[in-house]
């Protein structure tokens, strides 16, 4: 054992901590108050243990689970980007690249070589455990929207439009669990949590 | 896919969000709030990836990953007892036992039995995966106490024989991370965050 390889693991383990600190735009189930992405990523990281099996062929959820607890690392430094943001999002990538870029850079070589590659592999949105680790991203919120009465969907007055373009990529990334994301949707419209799309005859 | 599978399964997940509410007595490294068990856990699970080098031989790091998530769950019902705290911990097992049995029971039953044992060889402590996340378990802490100048252990005066006794596990959980710990805690008694265990000499 190198003391020093010790040493910048546990540098990088302490200032993750930092995550507990970034807070997203979802609330909690009970509405008392935001989350912050580090317990966000741990729900994610459970919700690839108890809905593995609609993993698609090719999807490894060991994998899956590693890149859903780094994800959000990048927010430390760049801050999270409520995802119907649209002048937020232009920048993104580039304040997320720098900061994997330190974030990562903490580890030992290696090491933060291979965090930085699984980061990459989930932003890049390409691989069939990218896809599922995606899809499992997108429906938490809905989740937590529809336990809130609508939640952030009702305090940015958010449509319907607006969540299946967000959801998308569940179709493809977690195909089983589509069907479930439709009907929440559906419901979410029923229950007045969510607006309709604007009809555009209605608009002229 | 079984309808009804799903809907289990999304009930479980949604019934965890509330492990986001349990305070742990534990301070943030920056010292701004408590920490809570979802936050926790999730830290630990990236402990147990960015310090698998150190794993003896025979540890499973996925399985201890998972390990990790789900440890602290039975919390939602049967709340935080501090490792301190003689009382709390007289009972702690029974109340966390009726706990797993609820908290697993919402999951379709093989899948229930399967997180119920996960969590079951956790609370053992016997087998090299079980150590090794145990070991995880009780060194987050000490860095937390150390990033806060002493934080719980100067609230609550705890002294250097009773860190010693909590951080047992890791002598053999964790054997290559012992000499780290037994530095971090010399380092924290030298700085003052940490009482010296009182002189048995100086007590008549």
């Amino acid at each position: 054992m190198s003391i020093n390889r010790l040493t910048q693991q546990i540098q990088f383990i302490i200032e993750i901590d930092r995550l507990k600190l970034i807070l997203r735009q979802t609330l909690l189930t009970d509405g008392s108050r935001r989350e912050n992405s580090a317990e966000h990523s741990w729900h994610l990281a459970i919700m690839a243990m108890s809905l593995a099996e609609y993993a698609p062929l090719g999807v490894d959820i060991s994998q899956a689970m590693k890149m859903l607890l780094i994800h959000d690392l990048v927010e430390i430094d760049a801050g999270d980007t409520f995802c119907y943001d649209v002048q937020g999002n232009e920048n993104k990538a580039h304040r997320e690249a720098q900061a994997a870029l330190r974030l990562f850079g903490l580890l030992p070589a290696d090491q933060g070589q291979e965090f930085h590659q699984l980061w990459h592999e989930f932003e890049a949105g390409k691989t069939p455990t990218a896809k599922f680790a995606a899809a499992l991203d997108r429906i938490q919120p809905l989740l937590h929207n529809q336990q809130t009465q609508g939640g952030t969907w009702r305090i940015h007055g958010i449509r319907r439009d607006q969540v299946m373009k967000r959801v998308a990529p569940v179709e493809t990334g977690a195909p089983e669990l589509w069907p479930f994301v439709l009907q929440l949707i559906d419901d979410s419209v029923a229950a007045g949590y969510l607006h309709e799309a604007p009809d555009i005859n209605t608009q002229d």
